[in-house]
């Protein structure tokens, strides 16, 4: 019950209070209008007005825009990794938990009400060559989710295939660009079929990587 | 020679004049602009000023930001398009050319002097949910896109695969969703190393999925 899902969880949020925080409500107002339009098409004053608070509230909480953006991709990264770790993939397993995010991100992404789309990728395209602070933290939030991914993947080659050739990291890599990618079609097409077929597509490859037969 | 290539060619643009017109060099700049730091944050300000012409030039080629906006988007993907015509892939074979694409890709994503990233993914990113007319323009341009891989990634399965499960239709898709997912990285990292080794998994993918042994 510790978790408080910020990222593709976004509308199932479990909140200490009722009510939420001041602090919150703008957060929650700042990410659903970035998702949307973008951080910079994002201004401070439709933040506080989508809060219903004051801009004086907005300046007691977050020194300027750029504070709340980093606070918001920190939140949303350290949501997002909180994801993985509970979603019913805690097996002892790697391969079967491999699948199991698979399946979780086919979920999460396919449904309307959890998934707003990637704050990650959004700060990625839009502020990677105009904000240094902002890239770092993007690389550091893609890094971190890649490693738990690559931890996996490696464990499972041990496990499954120790001659195969394939390199874990890449892999990894590979399959975390695929989810941004997917998203970005997804959200163009107003159709996720794309992001389910996409991930199945890469069960498959998995599946002749770790020569699993079904 | 036909080709004024505008998309991932950014750098290697030939144009009909030793000086382009004034049009020409206000796009270039808008889009040089608009990949760095998105559309929002792109003002007509800063387009003729990097372009070194007056605001009174730009309103003479365009009504507006967003006119400007739908230019450059619709320049990018016909280029686009024309780059997977003339680059070497013209063979009968439709798998040698698929595999020729991505080494392509690869070579094109891989170059810092002609690729720039990809202003629909950009503008897929940003404006999909507050510019009806720029999503529709985004969708037509990915569907373009798929559909032209899709083609061949069809007929080489009657030539090599035909009892294969696969569909082509959500092959090229997932193709389409990785080129992009791949880009995001690679920016974000400033390192180009995912893309080619991403591009590589797919290729082996598509060994195990037309039956190709190497």
């Amino acid at each position: 019950m510790g978790y408080n899902y910020t990222g593709w969880y976004a509308n199932k949020m479990r909140t200490k209070a009722k009510n939420p925080a001041a602090k919150e409500k703008l957060l929650n107002a700042a990410q659903a209008l970035i998702l949307k339009k973008g951080f910079s098409a994002t201004s401070v004053d439709e933040v506080c007005k989508a809060a219903k608070l004051t801009k004086g509230s907005f300046f007691h909480y977050f020194k300027s825009k750029d504070e709340l953006g980093k606070i918001l991709l920190k939140r949303f990264c350290d949501s997002s990794h909180q994801l993985m770790d509970g979603e019913g993939c805690e097996g002892t397993d790697p391969l079967k938990r491999l699948y199991c995010y698979i399946d979780c991100f086919i979920k999460v992404f396919s449904d309307d009400k959890l998934s707003r789309g990637c704050l990650l990728a959004c700060f990625s395209q839009e502020s990677a060559d105009t904000y240094p602070e902002i890239r770092c933290m993007c690389e550091e939030g893609f890094e971190e989710w890649t490693r738990r991914i690559e931890k996996d993947m490696k464990s499972a080659k041990e496990k499954y295939a120790p001659k195969a050739s394939f390199d874990p990291g890449s892999l990894a890599e590979y399959f975390v660009a695929l989810l941004e990618g997917v998203q970005i079609l997804a959200r163009v097409k107003h159709d996720k079929t794309a992001i389910k077929e996409s991930l199945i597509h890469f069960k498959h490859y998995l599946d002749v990587l770790y020569r699993v037969r079904r």
